[in-house]
């Protein structure tokens, strides 16, 4: 299964004096990936309707090359399933002509209740994991 | 009245390739300083027991000097009453060797409740503004 | 001539704990609507090879309607000269089918060296800004 | 050797509508303590000076218990050397009174030239690092 692709431009507010992208707003880049995969809508009728949410429990983050003011990047994602109770996304980030990734991470989700409880992930979810692996 | 002061330390988070702090980043010092003379546990209280928030309804900011990477600013805010819906905060950016602000702001701020409905200001929010106000 | 339109989602980054925007990130998102308008890839070259940036000189926001995550929002920008040496920007925040503003601005821009030195906006800002106001 | 303590306000601007911390941000608590630890004038002399600045190249983060609006966190720090290029720093976050790490990572920095070229730690880096693990 190809990887889902999310493209970000960098603007004023993503770098540092450095002249680089703030290393924490990869993190950004790759939750708003994850949100258009999972579905923006589905994610707002599930806080709104069950009182469910997402939460990273982990994110392991390896930085190559840093990102510029006025780069295009891609974002690409490739979910797949640790159990019933986690998905892991793997992320990266490309210029569009790049030979190799910028940023590499592998992201787990939970999903948890209104009182921080962890509960089962949402069918949909298990099913597009299940089904990217297979084509995998 | 002396203004009330808070000290805020300028890091990598805060600027952009620019060398200079992202000028919206002098809202969230605004705003963590009106916290502070608000009272941050009172406002948490506000918010859990009465479900009442505070919501900025205008900010006008004049740019004069851009605070750099590693500067040590105050904050200083003073507080007045526009109505009994409404209180008003003078803030500045200052380096606290500086003889002119950096950046000044007025900033108006409303209570709501949960249903985003506009409500009168808490009690000691009013008291603390008309006092400050006969000090001046 | 019409307004331009930039477009913007309403991620969690942008969120806080009232479940609206957090009213800094309005100017985050002007920010991204004036680097379109004024062209990405000229404000590299603009940085880049003549080490010219553009800086905010005053920001006036009026704050109507919250914005929730999922919202879908467009940025609508008129862009005119107040002086060769000052662009002024009205910009506001709409949903696709709301009929009003939610979030309403006038930002002022100038054009510095890398010293911060006020210089003369590049000629393509001031002739863009002149041909908006005619056709206005 | 104690570690390094760097005490953090949770505000407004570092919440997401789910109530809780935005998980990028612990990545900014981090840096600021790392700034804090490593000398904020020295970060400004060796950029300034000698064009040196300190990049992250790999962050692992675990998400345990998520902080909210109103709390007052423990960033402690412990800093040591994988090598005489890399510095490997051990963040976590606490409550003052808790019992548990709510966020705890690893940070790996390396030290890059104006060109992006990696170059040796700072000796004081280095010494501190060494410091530190001799007195653990």
């Amino acid at each position: 299964m190809a990887p889902h692709i999310h493209r970000v431009s960098v603007y004023y507010e993503d770098t540092d004096f450095s002249g680089l992208v703030y290393h924490a707003n990869y993190l950004k880049y790759f939750e708003r990936a994850r949100e258009h995969l999972l579905g923006r809508e589905a994610l707002v009728r599930l806080w709104r309707d069950d009182g469910l949410g997402f939460v990273v429990y982990r994110a392991d983050i390896q930085y190559r090359e840093g990102a510029r003011f006025g780069d295009e990047l891609e974002i690409r994602t490739v979910a797949s399933l640790k159990s019933e109770f986690r998905a892991v996304f793997d992320q990266s980030v490309w210029r569009a002509d790049g030979k190799r990734a910028m940023v590499e991470a592998e992201i787990h989700l939970v999903c948890v209740d209104k009182d921080n409880k962890l509960v089962r992930l949402p069918s949909r979810v298990i099913e597009y994991a299940r089904r990217a692996a297979e084509e995998a």
